[in-house]
């Protein structure tokens, strides 16, 4: 009982919390109908400045780390990216109401990683004072492009078996398709190759959010942006957040009234995904944290990063390459329902890394 | 003769004090036909940022007053919003040109607060070092809701009894009108019942300007935002409020050219306006001064709400509630005229305070 | 050798500083395809911020400067800014494909200055903690209209003469038209007037960036904007000049495509120009380091100035007062080209400063 009763009391403690709070008084905000709206162009500059500092800080930290102690979460975070969107596409699969594409391109979601949740996770880690990699921001485009390529490479075989399927049936009735012709459909559907996974990796660098990241880590890296960091990124980063979790608050709001028009299996999955990724990620984590010394704020983060669902990249990435999806299914379930639960988990995982192995 | 060069000096210094100085380079570059433009979205953050900032020092603050020193300058603010419309009303229907409607929506806007005047209010005396109570961002909504209540309640009112009056006319000529449509057309227009108030009351917390500070005053109370207030929502204040002055100095220029098309009255009144209401506000602050010690810093500023005129969330909620009113007319007095005028006599409340109650 | 190490040591430092690598960070951006965008409103914002800021620290400083010491480098600039108009002008009429205004257009927007790249300059120097006087924005105005005027001036010579020598081949065969008429005619093309002059100044005076640099620049002087400017547009500054090099990084990549359209001249001035006019602002500099004993991080950011052209005021002014001159191939020369030449070769005028005079 104790052990739930501080569960309880770390979660109440956080949700006081200015991250957390601001994304409740978001929700309140958009419930109550207020016409009080951060106008697009501001909203999207946050955007970039929470990315940019996100990668700057990590990109900072990888020109110290030693390689052991950053390959082993990399590989865990891709590792987590690939499992979330496995599972999530068998388990939405056997769910009432999801088509198996619906399903897999709301898998690809949840598997994928939201720099905002992510960005909430540290501030209310440094509210806290509690430390971590200085590094985690490079993880994130381990788990998230891992996710991303693994949706689309399953919803592309999903296609081509179906179309193979429907073509044998229809070249059974018809014959009068010459064989070349129909071979050279079939190698056209079958092509899950390096082309397009390639292109995958393309399209998703350059997104705007993984563009950001990534040309915060090279200047990390490269360059030696630590006094621009320290004097601009890292003041302004809670306090944009801040915002940013009105703006998520808001909008998370706003979406889960589209989750009237798709099935039941959407709004369970929201909840209970984020829970059981978020978990995912905490036992890789915690391997992580014996093989490597991982901190207990890092398994934190990896946690939160695993229980977030992408918010920014993925939406577009996963419209361009599964047109026959519906937005409604995956960004209603991410957008609605996922980040503002992970978000709100956030003291969960905390109160578990401090059992687990303690701040 | 020394006490009005006191009060000269005084106010002299002030026009070299940043606040004041953007204000009057807002006006110069309009009135030089400046191309500089602050872009739309920038300035709508600009102003949501204030407002959580008014907010969320207020919330704080509440949580640590007593209920009396709260209760009576909230109770005034609330006098002096009823006192400003009513006096208005009266004024401006006197004068020539003036519309009983046109007259009450300008009241109207003159008797609600501008979160912007009290903003530049609270920066003049913070560069001077005055303290005030942290709490009189609280006092905001209860004089702007006040005041919109009372002119939205008169105008309906005055429209109500002029419908009836031209009723009665036409129902002598024509007499074919049933019994039964008369009184029910006569229930409604003398509608100044529960659902009309409750229904301003709703708009007015929708509105973007209360929405925003309600919410910082929510966080501010329930919530522990002070970290975040103090890295960054109070160093912001400043340099923010800075280029909004020279936004509302620029604005200002460009509406006093509508005032060319309506009525001196709206120009005498939006010079005289400011000066007489924040003089009403200077008397009920000074009575809450004596009543439960109410700061000198506390008297000034409740002189500067009373005597600013409401620039953001006022204007949209009289157009939807009095569309027979004429915007150039109540905007153009504010906006053009009443703002500047309000935001000019900073200097002056604060000589007078200074002399009545001493900083 | 030793000397050519030590300035290729500089240089190479130079670029790791932020102010450098984000421009680079920029360019890869672009030449990568990210959809990374910072919104365009946030965009002129940040320019309206960093103008303001140059503005407002050359006005403090100008407070206490004496005659001479401002006297001479404003002079220096604004002969710099006439000189590298003329040579300009003479230089791109003798190379193959470039047309009489087109060039004297391109040559008039090298010759003016961009904000940006002064910002970016004093980054630098504020970087390495090297002083510079602080009126320095105060001469970019003296340049800037210098150079504009010269060009525009020597277009309209250049059009007026023209038109007078094919009006004098078609009078001859027609011989129709009346003295009168032509009269007139020639008096309105030989218009290189007062009004002209004065109608190019109020157009410059009233270009979003020179307005933003004198409003500074005049609150600087007569109103106390110290502590404002210190608590806000000081700290800002390089953090917002991070994401301007950004944008201009980017931008400049984009506008080196529409080089193609145009003749090779224009890429050989766009590279060798900010070099060779940035060494006339050096002998200048150096002379004004002898006469008044201008510093030489003064002389450093003098070299920039002149270096760099005009990518916010300089465009519009041009393409209004010269409709006939071809956008792609000015713009493309100034904003692809010759804009990161400038900002690329700081640490080259840093390393010739350094030596000759010494920080």
């Amino acid at each position: 009982m104790e052990f739930a009763a501080d569960i309880l009391n770390t979660i109440l403690t956080q949700f006081q919390k200015p991250t957390l709070a601001f994304l409740i008084g978001g929700m309140l905000l958009a419930a109550f109908n207020s016409k009080l709206e951060v106008p697009e162009p501001v909203y999207k500059f946050i955007v970039i400045l929470l990315l940019l500092k996100v990668g700057l800080g990590a990109g900072i930290s990888v020109r110290e780390a030693d390689f052991m102690s950053l390959a082993v979460p990399a590989l865990g975070a891709a590792i987590a990216g690939v499992v979330i969107v496995l599972l999530g596409t068998v388990t939405l699969a056997r769910l009432k109401g999801v088509s198996r594409v619906d399903g897999i391109a709301t898998a690809g979601l949840f598997g994928a990683v939201s720099a905002s949740t992510l960005a909430a996770g540290m501030a209310v880690l440094d509210g806290d004072g509690i430390a971590y990699e200085g590094f985690i921001g490079a993880l994130y485009p381990f788990m998230d492009i891992a996710a991303l390529v693994t949706a689309i490479v399953l919803a592309r075989i999903s296609v081509a078996r179906r179309e193979a399927a429907q073509m044998a049936v229809s070249g059974q009735g018809t014959m009068t398709m010459g064989g070349a012709g129909g071979g050279g459909k079939r190698t056209q559907i079958s092509g899950v190759d390096g082309d397009m996974i390639k292109g995958i990796l393309v399209d998703t660098f350059r997104s705007p959010a993984i563009s950001a990241l990534m040309l915060g880590l090279a200047l990390g890296i490269f360059a030696k942006p630590d006094s621009v960091y320290q004097s601009f990124y890292e003041p302004l980063f809670r306090g944009l957040l801040s915002i940013l979790m009105l703006i998520m608050g808001a909008e998370a709001w706003a979406r889960i009234s589209e989750m009237r028009k798709v099935a039941h299996a959407y709004i369970f999955y929201g909840i209970a995904g984020p829970l059981v990724h978020g978990m995912i990620g905490f036992g890789i984590g915690l391997a992580a944290h014996h093989m490597t010394g991982f901190s207990a704020g890092g398994v934190v983060l990896l946690s939160i990063m695993a229980a977030s669902s992408s918010d920014i990249s993925g939406p577009p990435t996963v419209r361009a390459a599964l047109p026959e999806a519906n937005p409604s299914a995956y960004i209603g379930a991410s957008t609605g329902i996922g980040t503002p639960v992970a978000i709100l988990s956030i003291p969960l995982f905390m109160a578990l890394a401090d059992m687990a192995i303690g701040f």
